[in-house]
């Protein structure tokens, strides 16, 4: 944990009614694993090219077994389409993905897409052969506010370290990984998570979300439904020229949800960004991905019996993507601490104790 | 007015930051007109397929001008599918809609999509001929919690009526026209209506919204970000049996966007359901349609010059539609007063006082 | 059958290289039920408004089963847009459909849409009550260059009737039913089936297609491959002023195929539109549905398991649908005999001698 | 050209009624350059992960203008989804693409993505800071059937040299760039174009595509309309073990088409790919990218006005398109040379003088 900063409830918020999992992170959902690469050296004085590196690397293991053989069924969801996410066709199509999930800087998604390649590749001897090839998933914000987008930091390596350090239980979030150099908001903002617990008698599921943030205009922060951007107005013109960014979500699941149902949670989640303050602003890519680790497109058989919930039962579930998601942005304001970075820039980190007492001016902090 | 009842500003709620139009109406947008037939005669006592009716038509004319020689641009979005709106292949080929937008009762659709036909075909001899055929915009909610439906209580004579009946200027809002039975957040919901201006220095463009409600859970009610439905707990299991049902939003405006852009819109618009509480749940067709006055597609010429927006400067037009989406939604609620219908089943109107003070506790009243 | 005209097959056409089922026919797949409500009356001296009716309804029903409790899986697809299939948002959302389909000409959506609302309603007390409301699909050509669009022709009594009529076996096809006033590559057009049967090894199943063609431009006429239109040109402007039009293509298949599926299945079938000639051009509403008769959605368990074709399996099946849509192209056009209509105008039946003559020369009749 | 290699044109072949171009290929797009890197080194008895290397990278520059402040309008459609066009999402979020186009093999997507993004921050000093950062459009093709995809032999200097070495004009076709390893129908495939223009009175447009073909069934492949494949039985089950890849389409015009008619147009094209046999098999993934370089979105001022063609007038475009697809999958048959491969791998040469003498059987070649 980062030295004075502390998670939404641990601040005393509460998003939503569902009960959250172990961790409150992604990594509550039995088998998903999360690994950051962080890159941070050089200065401000380091010229366009050399540093400043305000950047990373991080990876979602969406199961331990063998992706390729056993993928996980998937949907997708464009709130705002300015970003990329590769892989979304075949998910589109298919519904299911193959590979560890990648996040980074914008201009590295190629770098981190053949450091995922050439670490499968490695890791198994039917990968370009009698097991085809890998389409993999990697998405992107845009770091290059306080990072050297010209200087390629990014290498392979840090995508294999990455990949080699993913774990489950608790997730670091803030200014780690791919969320080195992000802002929200005009605060550092990062990489964030939540889970929620659905209980038995709906089913018995766990929602996991991770969210990479990098976007929102500050007048529009909400803080489980406060306007505390209002009461934290910009000071100077400070941040970036405009108030754009983007922002990943990946939703993890138990649930039984197929391709269709995934994408129509992926969908949803859009909703707890917009709680937060999100516009799907026209430069932010909004790009969001579900995951469901039990349903798992047969690859073998012509035809199989698939356990799959009925449409009617999802309602729960949807409401759990969107209180995580909205969890997940809180979470990762609170816990980025401020950043420097290139031409003297610093994105400051969101003030807790301020946030506390106009959360507290409003009613909402529980006790 | 309905007496007792008050629109959301009334109230003292402010959403958002922009400056709303002079009648904080659709209607805000020049040429833009609204009219309603109620529909509401009979008991609980009748006998299913006689009554009661509680249902009506809602017509949204996006101009005065010939629609189907000059339409306007349009664009479409599903927040979640399990609904009905008519013309939706077409505006998102074409871009475009060449027909007043009806709204009405899920079974009545057929008849207001005939109505509508009709009518035209009455004003404009080419239509059937030299003209073309007419594909309307025909959307719906399912108001059977209090309706008879089973009865078709609407006809073309209702459809000619709202037809002639619209307006400029205020819009009646609540239990009227094609709201009169439908329910949100198991509280009477119906017709509700926000506009917003746009500063002239980013445009000087004007947005207006018109939603029909019916969705919403009551533990999710969100004004202005207080937790209103948890300190109004339902009382039974009163309403309908699952939280389900529908929203429809029609956002005008006179900004010059085009389809595909207007697509845009419609998807921002949704957050402002997501900001009331809506799951977008299984069970409710949540969708959107956004058009714009001004630009009017090319229809004669092989080439023209078209004025549109640079893509960069949309922020401020979607911010205004997720506002005053969500600001119809409670003005929907706020005007809608207590309705019975059938099999004695009652909605109640949202308890305005007990609202005011649960506002004021989480110091969220202007005044 | 028609005197004189004969199926593509019984020319000596074999598109493709699949087996057709018993009745070559979408009836082939168990269960599926077509109905026809042919109206057709009036002559050219008729005035606008008054007739000549060349018009109808066609229906349908995709299994004999209670299908609002037990829907049919179901995906959608546009080729071209600029048209109407009612229910299309909900098929995209849930991935099914819960009532028959009926077809018609364009501004008769609406009261066919009312009709099967009725009908169901008649036939099922619980619709508008305990089983909720319908969202029906119905789907349209422009019959407008021969009918009496204006006129408003199509009741509800020609649905129930279609409806009623439905049955299994063989299908009339041509200028009968929703086909009795719709043009093709500026030929007499209307209803066209075929059917395709995939070897057991591959999985056993049948795969029907109905189309309702009302699209082509005469140069682009193919059939089987063999440029027919090239050699029968345009001897005059007759025929609808542009070379737009519609075409709907229903596929139905007893594989069990999901809503992701089938949307992958309804978007293959546009191939064999396009094999016959279509461009999908600008004013020409191209919408398909596939559903599937054995992937019935789970409507009341909370997980059940689905029997689901391993996405692997489905090239045989889409290339059935595509060899049946194009087949079921040349049948309509086959089929439909002259056909007279409004303001003295007549759409020639496709000249089958000089049909036959053309595919010899080009080695492409089987005997 | 290749020795013993003909396009399709040479052979007799005629597609569809409109006049090509120049050239006959994308590059009849004033201002469309392509450039190949041709990487073809190593035999089959190389261990896996040394060799053969049977691979390249192809791109396409849109424009020779400053693509960052002046990005072309583009339009994109997935015929079948299992594979990748990195770009996608920002491409139909704002109808436009701002770098060149990138092809390759499918593990290989992520280095040219790196290398384009490298290549333009070099020629530009704004990128990654002012101008922001890239989102390149990078498409695939699965050659691994001959090349040695595990060992990653594509590198960001292959990429350099192909931008580097980009011309209009003739355009190489077949086995070289990132054809240099696709198959097609069984048959090599590889790199094929080819142009239309369309007639003054309906515009003066020219429209080019290229293609890059990796995908078709033998028994399915038409050439013109004749079923060649049926006469060209596989000798034994040499090929690919299914007969899926890929294909990708690239369509060039310089008519001014925004964002929303060119994804219309890139769906059209896909109907191209069907006249020659795909199925959009379940492996292969048809992804299609359309652009214009006359419709250039604003960049600057609030509102623009840009010059736009009327929907009506687009028919002679798809049809461009579609014919101009067709005959480039031929062409990339007809110029593609046998090319061996790992494991003793051979992809035959599509044997031009049985194909003539089918065609001649079939009375379809032109003299």
């Amino acid at each position: 944990m980062v030295e004075g900063r502390q998670r939404a409830r641990e601040l005393g918020i509460r998003i939503g009614d569902l009960p959250t999992g172990k961790h409150n992170a992604i990594t509550d959902v039995a088998g998903v694993r999360v690994g950051h690469a962080t890159i941070s050296y050089g200065t401000a004085d380091d010229p366009p090219g050399s540093g400043p590196a305000r950047t990373g690397v991080t990876v979602i293991w969406p199961t331990s077994d063998d992706l390729l053989r056993h993928p996980v069924a998937a949907g997708f969801f464009a709130l705002s389409g300015t970003g990329e996410m590769t892989g979304r066709s075949e998910i589109e199509e298919l519904g299911r993905i193959s590979t560890p999930i990648g996040l980074t800087s914008t201009m590295s998604v190629g770098t981190v897409h053949e450091g995922i390649c050439r670490y499968m590749a490695d890791h198994d001897h039917g990968v370009g052969g009698e097991n085809g090839v890998l389409i993999p998933v990697v998405a992107e914000c845009d770091d290059s506010y306080l990072h050297d987008a010209r200087g390629f930091h990014v290498t392979t390596q840090h995508v294999f370290d990455a990949l080699d350090a993913a774990s489950g239980g608790q997730v670091p979030e803030g200014a780690v990984g791919s969320g080195t150099g992000m802002h929200s908001f005009r605060f550092k903002g990062g990489i964030g998570t939540s889970s929620r617990f659905i209980p038995d008698e709906v089913g018995g599921w766990t929602v996991g979300v991770l969210v990479m943030t990098n976007f929102g205009a500050r007048h529009r922060l909400t803080m489980d439904g406060v306007p505390v951007g209002r009461h934290l107005p910009l000071e100077s013109e400070s941040g970036p020229d405009r108030d754009e960014g983007s922002g990943i979500v990946i939703v993890a699941t138990d649930a039984p949800l197929d391709g269709r149902q995934l994408a129509r949670l992926a969908k949803r989640a859009a909703l707890g960004l917009g709680r937060t303050g999100s516009v799907g602003a026209d430069g932010s890519g909004e790009l969001l991905l579900a995951f469901s680790t039990t349903y798992r497109p047969n690859m073998s058989d012509l035809v199989a019996s698939q356990r799959l919930i009925e449409n009617h039962w999802v309602d729960p579930i949807f409401e759990a993507a969107i209180d995580a998601s909205e969890e997940s942005v809180l979470n990762a304001l609170c816990m980025a601490e401020t950043t420097d970075g290139r031409s003297g820039r610093v994105l400051p980190a969101l003030p807790l104790d301020r946030v506390r007492a106009i959360l507290a001016e409003h009613g909402r902090l529980s006790t």
